[in-house]
């Protein structure tokens, strides 16, 4: 399991330096900067949501690939536009200094859109061939749905908001589901579709990620507070600095572990219709709840 | 003439209207933000020179509308980063204060990414129906190389680099090609590729697109020096002041005027091969050569 899932993330990383090879007519400084946002490490989680959601449902690896590279580089994108000065003022990511400490405002603010649109161009472009349009088109419009104003976009404008207020359960989980639970859920139904899996199969895909998203941002909030910095590779204690709302801040340590808990047995359930084709998934469900960063 | 171009314009500003209504999970400061930057005014430009091109190959004015939005909302949110401090750092854009000042600089930023997203997600929706999945796929992927890192993007990078240093004649025309050319162009080529034009047919839309986009350029730096705020609708001398290349800086504002029109006269030339369906098109050209604003 654990070389399956070690392979794959090579594969990914593969993808993503080819993708981001520019051409003789990208300045080279935000080639680096955008280059510097996507390679310099991270969990790889939504690529690797992608193509074990589509090879589940019988897609070739390879097919699947350029995909994933473009929901990473929308990750990528939403970290380098969250981390400026002017919304999350972030100076670590990844265990390194964010784009903008490294390079500079501007070229943070243009590389996060040279990465959003590098993703749509990318879905738009592979797999070639007429046959995939349509399943091209769909991956696109569920993915653009995930990011834009009703989606992660949405989600962090709603964070901001709440900053310093007091939030419900209620609110903390719409700002969540938005902002994080949004690209997850659509990066297991972009695979599926992708693969040309049927509606059954399309709707244990989004509940396990629903379920997954939420176990996920418990999860990071948790590591927020019981963190180091060397091992989450970002500012442990933020959260409470800039008076976020989060799991543990409302529910207190403990319940938000059973919450965490509860939400990964019920990813793991919802995967019960594709059989022992969902436990890669189900592995990684649970390699979530447990990690350490 | 003037009242067919004045029943488009108000044919886009529809559609850009029914395209940013939101939708009850949107939080309401954020579309605020993205229609206060897109239905304040403009000269639609992009979206016009789409869907003329669209219909002098015998495309559908209902089918070009939807693209004809995603073209402007592209456009708006490359003002609304470009206008952002750290970037050219605009208070005044269509004679509005501009995102980043009459809200926030993180709504700002959020709203264009927003608006990018956006413009992708309705180019993969519309028109519907699978006969048209090929075409929407080519106009997406013309649309993202022309804005990227090798097109608009990469543009506002070199333009970045080059203040206050001195850009030679060769350095001006590509800082140009690429911020404003090439989506220009694109948007040209994408309204003929959606009409599901032949290849001479694209070719001469390429032609026209890129001698067009020289042209309003150089107005528009022209329009800089001798326009006022009233006028133009943004901070006059700007460029002067930020010791950015500009054809008048290099060519002096006789030799610029000389230029513009040659490159007005190379646009309606290229026309040529589509006889009298491209006379809107060449009337779009000449207007935009002695437009004040």
């Amino acid at each position: 399991m654990k070389e399956r899932l070690a392979s794959l993330r090579e594969a990914i990383d593969g993808t993503l330096d080819r993708l981001l090879a520019g051409d003789p007519l990208s300045p080279p400084r935000i080639l680096e900067a955008a280059r510097y946002a996507v390679l310099g490490g991270g969990k790889r989680l939504r690529p690797t949501l992608l193509v074990l959601s589509g090879e589940a449902l019988g897609g070739r690896r390879e097919d699947l690939l350029p995909a994933a590279g473009a929901v990473e580089m929308i990750h990528a994108f939403s970290l380098v536009h969250d981390d400026l000065p002017a919304l999350d003022d972030d100076a670590l990511r990844r265990g390194r200094p964010t784009v903008h400490v490294r390079f500079d405002e501007a070229t943070a603010i243009l590389a996060g859109d040279a990465l959003l649109n590098l993703a749509f161009e990318t879905l738009a472009r592979w797999p070639e061939g007429n046959g995939w349009s349509r399943r091209k088109l769909e991956a696109i419009r569920i993915l653009g749905a995930a990011v834009g104003m009703s989606g992660m976009i949405g989600g962090q404008v709603l964070d901001l908001e709440f900053e310093g207020k007091d939030a419900s359960t209620e609110d903390l989980e719409r700002i969540h589901r938005l902002k994080t639970g949004a690209l997850i859920t659509a990066c297991c139904v972009a695979g599926g579709l992708l693969a040309g899996g049927g509606r059954a199969e399309i709707e244990a895909l989004d509940g396990y990620g629903r379920a997954l998203g939420l176990a996920f941002q418990i999860t990071d909030d948790i590591l927020d507070v019981e963190g180091t910095a060397g091992q989450i590779g970002k500012s442990p204690g933020k959260d409470a600095k800039d008076a976020k709302a989060t799991f543990p801040s409302l529910y207190g340590i403990e319940e938000s572990r059973r919450l965490s808990a509860r939400s990964t047995a019920a990813a793991v359930e919802a995967l019960a219709p594709l059989g022992p084709r969902g436990d890669l998934l189900a592995e990684v469900a649970r390699s979530v709840a447990t990690r350490r960063n």
